[in-house]
């Protein structure tokens, strides 16, 4: 292995040292979506700020500006850069993380005070934001104090970017990232990002994640009569623009998650033996879905399927419909104006620039069809592109190769279903490849009551990073 | 004419004291919907019945029991009967009304206060309950008043029925109906039934209802998950339940309205020719239609067609989907429960009883052929039998008589798309023909804001009950 034995040594006789650090960390209710907490975001960017200085690394705040909650001015936490190591023969690693967390409260029905970091005998550290993403961060930060204490050089020029608005749409990243990524900005001379802001499948195997999916989000609305009337004196004498808007949503998906909008599934590649070879290699089953959704309803029983369905291919789901009755009960109302909620999870080379004009002339041919005489329009609402790394880069090689070195095993290649845009604005901006490194279990409830990271996964995965770094600079010199 | 001139001159000559007594009336606030109005509608039970046995009928309360609302229990108002006459040469007639109003509140956006009767230049009388159903009720009390007066015996045997809770589900109605309508009771030897509770198509001609659709709502369950899922974490992995239920209700309902349950339907017999002819008949146009909903989506051009879809036709509507995301804006969720609300509007010989089966046949069929591994159930709500009346029965030749005399022009003979369940039980308890003979025009309001009377409805209407009584007695005896 790449990393030397007394960086790993010393991450172990920390360990208590390096538990108490994220106790700290924890501690402060950085909690970023409730304006009454904003003062406490900012107190946990000086933390950071301080926490790195103190291991050597240069470190600034960058200004975010501010931002309009409930028609009140609040002040951005600024972001926090940090760079230490500038010498050419090495390569230049940016890390992202974020220390901001999801609101908490132990009324929500956690067993313990979220923001007291309880340490449990089975090794579970519980606390908000202990895996997402407090853990990780501090992973890094374990790693440079081995470096400071011990007077080693890193292995590699190290660049960070830690932001404290993840949890509330990542205000003011984007343009911040595409300004420091310029020449002269902060993240110049960057060869490769990780990420460490996600989790492994399941409990077992480490993850390396290489792709996201995309989405673009549609509202579709059908309506007919100026106001909302009554089934028993206008049933069968008008065009219901419910009956229209169902039929609609009913022709986009099939039963068995098929798009039924003519060239979106086709527009993705079929996977041939190598790739599904990834998929069947993955710790993952059948099971392990059922777990997690609580039944037993997956598309298929075959894991493969089951796992590029999430991972490769694009998914529709119907939402709900806007402007309908929806309460409990029953109300014999015929609605006159609908508006159906629908999204598509989008894999490359699907975008919502390419996938949108398609939606857009289906759903006009399917209304002509109809021959109803309300009137239909589909809004796009939002979206974003996905995004897929090259796991040929030595990005991946250094990760896949710590991953072997620290767990003793192959680590799972992921692809995750879900966005993480700030995953795309680093890809778009800087040009250089892009991983995912978790750090946390698929059960540590990132967004959840009891929040948890494992001690394990929080020692080993220091290691992990480090070791990281050491195989970047094994392969890449 | 069969209504002696005397009469209708007397009706004439007292419009100003009727209007004053309809003053009076609208002045009690008898809203049987608000618990703090409770002791108004009792108010106006006593004011109803002392007002006919001031024209010489016997009258009585009966008690109707309590209900419980919002935890607390409440005196129903108690209804009114009345008799006057018991000749064995003459018919009896049964008059129904109601004596509680819908509520009604300034701020809401009326004109004027809506407990003081206005009458404006151009005749309308503007008031709650003005139309709805106090107007009507004193009709019938001014036809008394001429008798009691003049000292003229009246043509029938009259009988009467005024309710306090027909604006909040009748509660009680029923079981008197029926305990009455048995040997002995305050109904019998009754031969006839009118209710004046319901509208002209338009403002031009008067009508004749003798039909009512039943109803039978649904709800349709499909569940998967255990809890809701986020489509990017688990989109193209799992059985949507949106997708399953979105795809069996587009299989219930046809754009154009046709019902796509078999043999739903195919169980109303085609209109012949004849009957086409009392469509085609109706004083009744697209216009009036698109007038009323407030936009140009009727079914068809074809006013027969659109006539008949709400008068003798069956219609389905979808109401609307409980457990899916309804609110604005976007949200990404697998709902991971949901419950279509679908309810049939019946006509002759259809029944909550023989179609049910239907629907449920039919939605497990469908269901099945989906292969989805979520789970379905269909429960039904509510219902009602739908009602059609006899009109080749003297009742209605005598209301015919009675419109053609009065008004110098035929009536429209009417059903209705929506339900009156007491005209029912009047037609099940009593096994006697039934007929709604409406005092007010298509556009009251009787719901809504500014409720009106026209003037010339109130004056000419009580003439048409009473020469109603009159034909009653020319053709029946």
């Amino acid at each position: 292995m790449a990393a030397p034995k007394e960086f790993l040594d010393f991450v172990d006789t920390k360990a208590d040292f390096f538990i108490q650090r994220l106790s700290d960390a924890v501690a402060i209710k950085s909690v970023s979506g409730d304006p009454q907490y904003r003062s406490k975001v900012i107190e946990m960017s000086h933390w950071i700020k301080d926490q790195f200085s103190a291991v050597g690394v240069e470190t600034v705040h960058r200004d975010l500006g501010k931002q309009t909650v409930e028609g009140k001015e609040l002040q951005l936490p600024p972001a926090v850069l940090g760079r230490l190591g500038n010498d050419p023969g090495k390569k230049t690693v940016l890390v992202y993380g974020h220390f901001d967390v999801q609101p908490a409260n132990r009324s929500d029905g956690w067993d313990t005070e979220p923001f007291e970091l309880t340490v449990k005998e089975n090794g579970q550290l519980i606390g908000r934001g202990s895996s997402d993403d407090k853990g990780p961060v501090l992973g890094w930060l374990n790693i440079l104090q081995y470096h400071h204490e011990q007077k080693k050089e890193l292995p590699v020029n190290f660049r960070c970017c830690f932001e404290g608005m993840e949890e509330s749409g990542s205000e003011g990243l984007d343009a911040l990232v595409e300004r420091e990524s310029k020449p002269g900005g902060w993240f110049e001379g960057v060869d490769c990002v990780c990420i460490s802001d996600n989790y492994w499948l399941n409990t077992r195997t480490p993850v390396i994640t290489y792709g996201l999916r995309g989405l673009t989000y549609f509202k579709l609305i059908v309506e007919g009569p100026a106001r909302d009337l009554h089934s028993g004196v206008f049933g069968r004498m008008v065009h219901e623009p419910m009956t229209d808007l169902i039929a609609l949503m009913s022709k986009l998906v099939d039963v068995k998650g098929n798009i039924l909008i003519p060239d979106v599934d086709n527009m993705v590649s079929i996977a041939d033996d190598k790739e599904r070879e990834l998929y069947e290699r993955l710790d993952y089953s059948i099971a392990d879905v059922e777990s997690a959704i609580g039944s037993s309803t997956t598309l298929s029983s075959d894991k493969v399927e089951v796992a590029m369905g999430r991972m490769r291919m694009p998914s529709l789901s119907l939402h709900g419909i806007e402007g309908a009755f929806y309460g409990t009960g029953a109300k014999t109302v015929i609605p006159a104006k609908v508006i159906g909620k629908f999204s598509i999870r989008l894999v490359p080379p699907q975008t919502p620039d390419n996938i949108n004009p398609l939606v857009e002339k289906y759903i006009n041919e399917e209304f002509a069809k109809l021959g109803s005489k309300n009137k239909c329009k589909l809004e796009f609402e939002h979206g974003g592109k996905p995004w897929v790394g090259d796991i040929s880069h030595w990005n991946y090689e250094a990760a896949q190769r710590a991953t072997r070195a620290v767990y003793g095993k192959e680590p799972d290649m992921t692809r995750e279903g879900g966005s993480i845009p700030v995953t795309l604005t680093f890809a778009e901006s800087l040009g250089v490849n892009v991983l995912l490194l978790p750090m946390g279990r698929g059960d540590d409830g990132a967004h959840s009551t009891n929040e948890k990271l494992d001690r394990s996964n929080f020692i080993e995965g220091t290691k992990l990073l480090g070791t990281y770094l050491y195989e970047i600079a094994a392969i890449a010199k």
